[in-house]
């Protein structure tokens, strides 16, 4: 396979302003070119709404919101009822999105989407997808206690996904997808551990989604001016800077696999092991070796005159790899299983690296299966390509967060940093329907998916802010 | 380490017997020996019973059933019913055991015990632990019907243990180490997946185990003959042999070790490889790892003037390593998982060379996990030496397999086969009690823990008859 990798760079101005700590202007109420700043409405109401979001679980002692789970369709209701409170109109579509929409002085015209997810990965931090929903509903409502927003230039409709980590169904944007026009009716059947099918989980909720009418969800691309979402970066940039706020250029490629080594199940003390079709042995090799060869993609892809040293250099750098589940089959210790089942994620900001790595991987893949006397069966469960967010739209968020980030400190003066995503978001999804943009907000540590993920009061203030200055700017 | 390992041999003897196939001698109804062939009892009675107890399962389509689980308590009242039918007087003791005994013509002398094990593994097979108790009450059935249990010369007691997989609990023999004085009371503490300890199963069926009234469950050795256990052969010899019984010389010891891995949890696409503190990782290196310590452990065992060439090879022959259990935490596919646990089952006919590489495995694990910067803690939830059989009560037992077989089939006269067993059974328990011996009747292929386990219907006969001689030859 050939391979055709662009340089990947992390954009950002290594401008550091440790002024723009926790505490600067707090509590400041002035005027600045006419907005205010409602730490009320934008830091204090939505640092509380985070917290109770982030009780909002399907588990007890961690937070777990998955598809359409009870926590779940109780967090969209309580979303809901705040975008109520924001002045939105509001209603919950078939895929179990809660939209919230402000038609403005003309309600005809192509509208602002504004996003992010209401699910949870498995003991979840309650800012990751939260924070754009929420930061996105108090700026409405900061315009609203005005009265402004009626002065909208174009309608603006802020949309809680249901689905973005995919954790029930091992399969992502089930909700954006829907409103992309991009989901497969037969996401339909895709059915969870207990056997429970997308559909069947939507019906005991009353919500009538088939494949006859998946597409009506799908928004007019027409009817829709562009996207953004404001989430947390996940990652160390913004906190080694020390700046609240950045802006996205792009979004890597992600693939998810799921695969399947199926052996011969046997007892554990009467089976020799030069005997043994063994598919937990088999299953760990693999793992080992897709850490190998995501570590050091430079000794496993093949070279032609297309791909030069410096590329795969460069693929190597952004590259990330990560079994996160396994479960073997029967499951007992004194059992050699029968059947062992794995996830693969893959990452690059590259998409034909990305390609590449796979081709590599499952050809070494079937080898060890075949030297194992085991079976091994790669299914690809999710794909999604690079997203670059739209220049314009880029550079209007860019000049929000700067707004924003004035307001709360006078004498800041740089530049937000312009960062790439690791992580995948539901602007991936809308990508296929309009343009996007998205603000990241600085997370301690940069940890996320974890019960440690952290955002400052201030930080969600700066969010929110910067979201208002987007409204505002168009007025 | 030093090691002195002895020279294992599998000890039988290669005379095959194609006539005693699975149609010899059926629905005979001859007398040999003062002894009736029972086939409506001791073949289609006990066949329909271990069918019937198969269907008792706590799972929808496989068989399963942990201790003490719903499925499990309804077992034991099956059994309990079975053992009233054959004229015992019966019991379940605190640690949900199934008790039936035949007083005989003197109720205060030494009783021979007759037992095995009414739990399974999970998608287990019908044979394994059912076989030994069903074939078992059948025999002394066959002896009430005619009137005979109080010809017996010493009271005979049938036990159903309720543990000796250990699925739930992962640990073995709750059951029969209770009646043999060797549980520690902190056995009541251990609990299940779902955080039930095992006195609070015991407790939600009215059995109040408690740590001052567990040893009231060790039975006196001085009350006690001897112990017998039918087990399924679990293994290939019998069936490669063509004999439906063999007589076991001893059972090879096992350790089950609990691994757990910590590492740093996080999200599968901003922690760059070369960060990462990935358990999933360094645990699939530990599987892998320990598949080789056990192919090969002359590769890795040190040596010494006692250690010779030739004994680590018959290690080699013996020694299995088993990986059945493997979960991640939390479990996701787009999460580094912060944890993983797997279980690893151990088993060798020679101690001091079990522990030998229980040492050395750990040894290079510990390396592994400071290389990777994870921690890792390995746990020992069960160890059991190496068990030899009584060579007299084996020597009985030969004795009622070959009266059997001859019975079934007049013209064999050779001797039934004396094998070791790779598999743990309650007689390993109960050697801390009393002498023990075993049978073991043929599986096909080899074949258990698996829905495909299978016993003819003959060799299912040719067991009850072999417990029937082993009773009539005492009176």
């Amino acid at each position: 396979m050939g391979c055709s990798f662009m340089l990947v760079c992390m954009c950002f101005t290594l401008y550091v302003y440790p002024h723009l700590s926790s505490t600067a202007a707090s509590g400041l109420e002035n005027e600045v070119d006419g907005g205010s700043l409602y730490p009320e409405i934008l830091r204090d109401e939505a640092v509380s709404r985070l917290y109770e979001l982030g009780k909002v679980s399907d588990a007890e002692g961690y937070l777990e919101r998955t598809f359409m789970s009870p926590a779940s369709v109780r967090a969209g209701y309580l979303i809901r009822g705040w975008m109520e409170d924001a002045g939105l109109r509001t209603w919950i579509d078939k895929m179990g999105n809660v939209h919230g929409r402000a038609d403005g002085s003309n309600p005809s015209a192509k509208a602002l989407l504004i996003g992010s997810h209401l699910d949870t990965v498995i003991d979840a931090g309650m800012f990751d997808g939260s924070l754009g929903i929420v930061s996105a509903i108090s700026a409405l409502k900061a315009l609203s206690v005005r009265g402004k927003l009626g002065r909208l230039v174009r309608p603006v409709e802020v949309i809680a996904f249901s689905d973005e980590e995919g954790v029930r169904f091992q399969s992502t944007f089930l909700g954006s997808a829907a409103i992309a026009g991009i989901l497969p009716a037969s996401a339909l059947q895709y059915s969870d551990k207990s056997g429970s099918t997308v559909q069947e989980v939507l019906r005991s909720n009353s919500l009538d989604a088939t494949e006859g009418n998946l597409h009506e969800l799908k928004y007019d691309p027409e009817s829709v001016w562009g996207y953004a979402e404001v989430h947390i970066e996940q990652g160390p940039v913004l906190e080694r800077v020390g700046i609240p706020l950045g802006v996205v250029k792009g979004i890597a490629g992600q693939t998810r696999l799921k695969v399947t080594v199926r052996g011969t199940q046997g007892h554990a003390g009467t089976v020799p092991m030069s005997m043994r079709q063994d598919p937990m042995v088999a299953a760990a090799e693999l793992i080992v070796l897709l850490e190998n060869v995501c570590k050091h993609p430079e000794d496993f892809l093949s070279f032609d005159e297309h791909c030069k040293d410096s590329s795969v250099k460069s693929l190597a750098g952004s590259l990330v790899c990560t079994v996160g589940e396994i479960s073997p089959w029967p499951s007992a210790s004194n059992v050699i299983p029968g059947q062992v089942v794995f996830t693969v994620d893959i990452r690059a900001m590259d998409d034909m690296g990305r390609e590449a790595i796979i081709y590599e991987y499952s050809k070494r893949m079937y080898h060890i299966c075949d030297r194992r006397s085991v079976s091994c069966n790669l299914e690809r469960k999710h794909d999604a390509g690079a997203v670059m967010c739209d220049p314009e739209l880029t550079a209007q968020l860019k000049s929000s967060s700067q707004t924003a980030l004035k307001k709360m400190a006078n004498e800041f003066d740089g530049e937000v940093p312009i960062l790439m995503s690791g992580a995948g978001h539901d602007a991936m999804a809308i990508s296929h329907l309009t343009k996007v943009g998205m603000i990241f907000a600085r997370c301690r540590g940069g940890i996320s998916h974890s019960s440690k993920e952290h955002v400052l009061d201030d930080d969600v203030w700066a969010a929110g802010l910067a979201v208002l200055a987007l409204l505002e700017s168009d007025m």
